[in-house]
């Protein structure tokens, strides 16, 4: 029987603001990104998203990203390697002792936004993220694109990588995201967004925007939680897999 | 024979900023507060303060503040004791992370600034920062003054507390710090400060302000890192302690 | 016949984040107290916001606060007075630019958060930001608490001070509000507030929260953007003051 | 009788820390690019700097920059045009409040660090600063690098342009500056650093770093004020020019 992990971006408030409904979203998936304080996320916001994670019986993982509130970390910031390393383990750190407090522990890691875009393509980064990773806790496993440099850089380091797909996301016929900036990047339609997940975790394909059917690697889903809607898709995208007799948990 | 610890505040910088001489006072001190990112300190430089200080074994501590770059954590900050909590388990994980990475460890906890200064009589946020320090590792000592609300609130939780006195800084007849604001609130003779540290140490007493002798309990000795002639002064404390035949190491 | 300006807190969303219905506000109140940047505001917030003002020609006040992002303005920090002074003119003047460029202009200061409530009592900070208005343009009013430290020195340096009330807020007999930290500090019920309004401007009288009246001297009212139904709560106001035959007009 | 300006980068520190030395700069130069809080500059710091040029007569210029402390401004950010235009209006409005409560004005406005690298050949970034500048003052001038697209876009916008040479940095064949990340990008030797100034502004002309000889445009020389030695290679430069015969003097 398949397995398969959901996973959504959460704790990405800051002080007063907030952004999604992120009890909601617990109860739909199996692995929580948890913002790190540098795109979002204030400590005692972190704390409880964390909290009401462990509640759960949900996995926690550090969503690291540029240093970046204004941007929201999606931005791409020219940082020296040498520092974004130091900032990703600042990042983990940060989150482990709260993640402990809290009761559970940080499981993986998740690089967030423009870091995320980046470190697919851009080699230097993606190492300085990864030896940040393995410097930490070289049993972490990563989260994210497969055939990545990001997941280059982090097998040639020994760590595990977590092969992920986006609901919600139109892919190019090289398997790439297409890019927001392009219109059709995101899809809105609840139906055909549970169709898609269902045929990437059952079949191991999907459609790209050309019309083509590609093959994609998947161990988890990310659905997002900060769309209008985004508790309802995510909902939809559970029911789908029951329905379809896959399984709905952590990654191993 | 008697032993003392010498602790210094590192790390300090910013960016491109610096502050005080880090190396330096390394040689000189057996415990390091470093920064931990809300007052001061960039992970790179406080990765870099952490291997310095790993090399030499050096103790490395973290310095908590609160979260305020623009006025170096110096000024009082109405923060809500929960959110105080929060953020400091959140700057002691980022610490440890980038500790351990370095190949050593958090091994104590020293409160930074107007934070320290607040935690003296406001029994809310003592409480918070000593909640803190204990949910993250409840073996964790810290740093900061005798009979301070801060020292009462730790020893309820259980924890160590270690007493230190200040070398450059004026003593009130009831034994808390003369007020920065105040003229005489800062010694800069180097002899002086010398002398009053043997005073400190060896006979548990120091001259107050007003010219009576008080009682003062010591563990360790805070000198400054960041004034002008700071190396020259802990140089000359800690030669001034090892003539008198007091032995420099790590309070246990 | 009487005239009251209604004013309302705006832009203040930061980034991704947002706060309160802008859009519908702005067609309720008369003054827009715009962010500067400090408590809330990215720049592109708050040049959509003037540009919005002035579409409608709701006049622009420049909400000044501590530099808090992470606790929204909401928390006292212990600025040096002439450091808030600098920031004061800091805020003001990046807002006046945006509001020209917008094709309007900074009409009023208003201080916002813990800023607001301090200087009803500090004299020092009080004179730093009076001080820092009055050296930007002595011709801009201050709208403040009537009584308070801040209109005292804004007086003694010549500058007009304009005295409002919260639509949604209870007064102590003496005249200042009820603390947020205390139960009864907001009203929610919109009729309730809606005839303690119309009392306040039609008779210069408001019950207290001991139930005793008191006098309030009212040229503004503040009618509050973030709170769960506060644009009805604001129409109501609007429409009850109309309905006493009351007009609403910004203050000369 | 030819006239050259001379500009350097001021008020760059932050709270506690200090970049350079301003007062010994300020009385070598004859126009001041101040910071506007984003890469460096706390207000107080600003407004001190703007009163210590105002009391010499040096002009001052807005030193607009990537929101950036943390790298000080020297990280490529991909900003959203529209957002990037926003942000240099921000900044230039408060740069102008603090300058003319300082008894003086904003003069010009000068691009810093990876900002004014990018805008020489990324359009859409230049045009959202020169549009920036245009919206709040059409007779502010900029100063930057003859042929950059910022230049382009900003005399399309009729603006006036100002161009500079560097006292020391290393000039490609081409035009360009050598990157900072090249070995040879910064001259250090004083002599040979006023002998390149004394020709670039007499004969028009500099070598490049592979010994050709290029045609250089220059209404203003940048003396950097940060380097080990900055205040005595600015003199140098200045003593020099004097020397040759050319009057020191801002740009008209």
């Amino acid at each position: 029987m398949t397995t398969v992990d959901l996973n959504a971006d959460l704790g990405e408030g800051f002080g007063v603001w907030r952004l999604g409904d992120d009890e909601a979203m617990l109860d739909v998936v199996t692995s929580a990104n948890v913002a790190c304080g540098f795109h979002a996320g204030d400590p005692a916001l972190l704390l409880r998203t964390c909290r009401a994670a462990a509640e759960r019986g949900v996995r926690i993982g550090a969503q690291v990203s540029y240093r970046d509130l204004a941007g929201f970390g999606r931005r791409f910031i020219d940082v020296p390697p040498e520092e974004l390393t130091a900032e990703v383990i600042y990042q983990i750190g940060a989150l482990q002792a709260l993640a402990e407090v809290a009761g559970s522990t940080v499981s993986y890691i998740k690089p967030h936004g423009a870091l995320y875009n980046t470190i697919v393509t851009d080699r230097d980064q993606a190492h300085a993220v990864a030896e940040a990773v393995h410097a930490v806790d070289a049993s972490l496993p990563v989260l994210g694109l497969a055939g990545s440099a990001f997941f280059g850089e982090a097998e040639q380091l020994g760590l595990q990588t977590v092969p992920e797909a986006f609901a919600d996301r139109s892919y190019r016929p090289d398997g790439q995201l297409v890019s927001r900036r392009e219109r059709n990047a995101v899809l809105h339609d609840t139906a055909e967004i549970a169709d898609r997940v269902a045929s990437m975790v059952s079949a191991g394909r999907v459609a790209a925007v050309d019309g083509s059917t590609i093959p994609i690697s998947v161990e988890s889903i990310c659905v997002h939680g900060d769309s209008p809607g985004a508790v309802q898709i995510a909902t939809a995208v559970r029911e789908r897999l029951l329905a379809e007799g896959v399984q709905i948990g952590p990654f191993s």
